[in-house]
């Protein structure tokens, strides 16, 4: 399969095929749209050659508690590597077009914090790009390589660690309906069913992974006669919301209630009292994912296409036995 | 000045040269210094040319809590600019060489946070690749471009914020002698005298910028039986310190305590009480060094060369007028 071949297919010239696998401009969308539609038929890939010395580390959005440790983890990996490490925020309404500028810089590889669309995984694979998705947040085809996390463990940890402090009625302040929080939520059902515990589904809301949510979901928990004695919650800031309801309620953490959340961001430590949360291994698999990324990129054959690397249990103070125990 | 008369001057080839230049490999060390000593001498820039379209963003030291503000404020302006954004970390302890891989990806125009050291902006001058400094630790020369915030009009604002609400009795935490560090106790030392007020220099403590050594200080003011109303720090993690100090002590903030910290991190509106701090315009620092660097890697004639962006005050619900008053 040659580009000459794709030019003769679509009725264009070679020079425009080659725009198109570069992602230069010059070319109309249709003409494009044909090229492309050709490309991925006939399952070319551009020769990885003439490659710039870079890695580029995709985000749909930096956000400041991830993107540092990502970005740290990537660039030391980068660095002993002598790669330049180039990165870019694809923006979550204004991504058309930013493909076509990562694709312009050649890149060796492409690390994708969260997720890269369907079409923009076939433009990289189109251009020969490898591309390896960090974390990804929705369901991805079995061919697409990532690093992610034991979310599942970790939910199971954390529940674990109430059940053994003597907690029974543990409530979960669960995330939106992605895998990653499914997988939490999951691992919380399976701790409980170890310990003979029935899943009470009045004890599970399911809301949006922020600080107001967390607190709104928990206001409506903790309220009630038969309030639960412990909460884990689905990530930090839904947890930190759980702080400012239980501040509001009088109730004291951990005396009254035992607060678990999940990532382990710098602040966790700081709060009063010092949040016990489940650890997000961000340094390691942003290493395993450049590392995965960058042989890739160097055309070898890899072991294994996704991983998950282990998360574990941060105990700081909020979390004790419950009261009546 | 062309390179064949460096050349001749240094007694090597031109290739040989082109290399020093370039930043590539291939050149011993004694050569290296012999040739960077001719180009510095005979004061040669490269012409700005054959560049990537890369500008390169270099930290000393990749901190969460600052640089994903800083790294997203240089990727929207680079974007808008179709510029690829590199980013690396030279490390503390490391730094030998970054600067050689840095050169060698010729980037448009470098952008540095905290330091470079007189011989790296000289290796970056000799390359034509223009710099600017983001937020300077220490002094720079005069003809360094670089941007800033407003120190010393930060303290200022803290601390007439405190005696707006009726304090006179208002300690600093100060850090280390830095500059920027200076300006801030300045600002507060200015705001006192307007007042009218003494500055007593056993309220004034000097120490590292962390939580711990903000908690060390702070308990030492405290103790005292004419123990201060109000503490203003010279950052956030300092402010923390002395939050944990006060929670030790008994104390309430605001009601016993008030506290201004310095920098507005993401985690001030989160901890209990929320902090009231000096915010850093890190986002619009990031900008406009930004657009100073392409503007210089572009050959343009810049207005200025440094600027100091106007910090603001956050208020919060650490900071009441004093119990006494």
């Amino acid at each position: 399969m040659t580009i000459a071949y794709i030019a003769e297919s679509a009725g264009v010239s070679v020079p425009t095929v080659s725009k198109v696998l570069n992602g230069r401009s010059g070319v109309s969308d249709e003409t494009r749209a044909r090229v492309e539609r050709l490309i991925h038929q006939y399952g070319y890939r551009k020769p990885p050659k003439n490659r710039s010395k870079l890695v580029e580390l995709v985000f749909r959005e930096l956000e400041s508690m991830w993107a540092v440790e990502i970005i740290r983890g990537v660039e030391r990996v980068a660095r002993r590597n002598r790669i330049g490490l180039l990165v870019s925020e694809f923006g979550l309404h204004d991504a058309d077009g930013m493909i076509d500028d990562t694709v312009g810089r050649r890149p060796q590889c492409v690390l994708s914090v969260a997720q890269l669309s369907e079409a923009e995984r076939d433009q990289l694979e189109a251009r020969g790009i490898p591309f390896v998705v960090f974390d990804p947040v929705d369901e991805l085809p079995d061919d697409v390589p990532f690093v992610s996390a034991t979310n599942w463990r970790g939910g199971q940890a954390a529940t674990r660690h109430l059940l053994e402090l003597g907690h029974r009625r543990i409530a979960m302040i669960s995330g939106p309906d992605h895998p990653f929080c499914r997988a939490r939520l999951s691992g919380y059902f399976s701790a409980l069913a170890e310990a003979g515990l029935p899943t009470a589904s009045d004890l599970v809301v399911k809301t949006q992974l922020t600080r107001e949510h967390g607190y709104t979901a928990v206001v409506g928990l903790l309220s009630r006669s038969d309030r639960p004695t412990a909460v884990f919650t689905a990530n930090d800031m839904q947890a930190l919301g759980v702080y400012q309801a239980a501040r509001e309620l009088g109730l004291r953490i951990p005396h009254d209630l035992s607060v678990v959340g999940y990532d382990d961001v710098p602040a966790a430590a700081w709060v009063d009292p010092p949040l016990t949360t489940v650890h997000q291994p961000l340094a390691e698999m942003a290493i395993a994912a450049t590392e995965l990324a960058l042989a890739l990129g160097r055309g070898e054959e890899v072991p294994q296409m996704g991983l998950e690397i282990a998360t574990t249990l941060t105990v700081r103070e909020s979390t004790a036995p419950p009261k009546e125990a």
